[in-house]
């Protein structure tokens, strides 16, 4: 029944995010005793430039 | 007050968002008590590839 | 297959929260053709300490 | 970088969630190209009463 | 160590984007005590057309 | 318009969330031209055994 949501940068191609959904789906089946057709996984793909960090906006110099 | 968040499937009309917009409105305001000046509905469009199920990724034959 | 995750105060007793997800789940499937069986309602109750916004935070007198 | 939120019914003891949470890490570094030090995972347990789906509701028989 | 997501119109530009993260993190940093190196931001930008509130819908004529 | 949702550990007083809260406005007011009577800021407080990381999980020692 989990729903997992990714927040992460864009670049991957189609068949590595079907094997990272692959991924998920086992951790959460084995580990968290979901069933698979009660698991949704979504992916947000997020532009570089809407991702702030200290290493993306050089906050680490000035904190 | 409250923000619904959908995380659904790309592929509806202009038109079928707003109806479903309207809908979901009606209900938190019906059953939740909202404000409708307080309420927010976002649609996030998901790409199919980007969503993983047992249907779309076969983990149900393999789990 | 969508996912609705609504943010609100908590307060709701359960029969209102069970009323509000059988209606958002209606508005689901008459309007983003969601079959009932992949669909899933999260609420997530939020303690009115936890939100800010003009009211709760006189922000409206200041900006 | 990415972000992972686990939305889950509540129920699992302290040592299944740190394994189901080592299990996500490990798929996120081999499939995403995740670096572990710049990886978060948060899990959300959600009281049953607050998760709506149609075993849960029953709108299957309705819908 | 926490993130920060933002729900909003889409329509900033590159510039705008990164003085608001900027910005974000200098309250987290200073309200929250999270260190900049372990803070994220995501700019989620949702097109108008997916955001439903009263302004939008006019249900406020109508509830 | 905008909702600002932020994923922290939880421990922090009345008192500092209503700080963060109100810092949070004033660089969504300022850098985001949002209106602070149509802005939310939800916090979700995380117990520390529900958020995995490399310095929690000792992931970066073994990846």
């Amino acid at each position: 029944m989990p729903v997992v949501t990714v927040q992460m940068w864009e670049g991957r191609t189609s068949e590595q995010k079907r094997k990272l959904m692959r991924a998920l789906t086992e951790a959460m089946v084995e580990h968290a005793g979901a069933r698979p057709e009660g698991l949704h996984i979504v992916l947000q793909e997020i532009p570089k430039e809407n991702w702030g960090s200290a290493s993306t906006l050089g906050q680490a110099d000035r904190a």
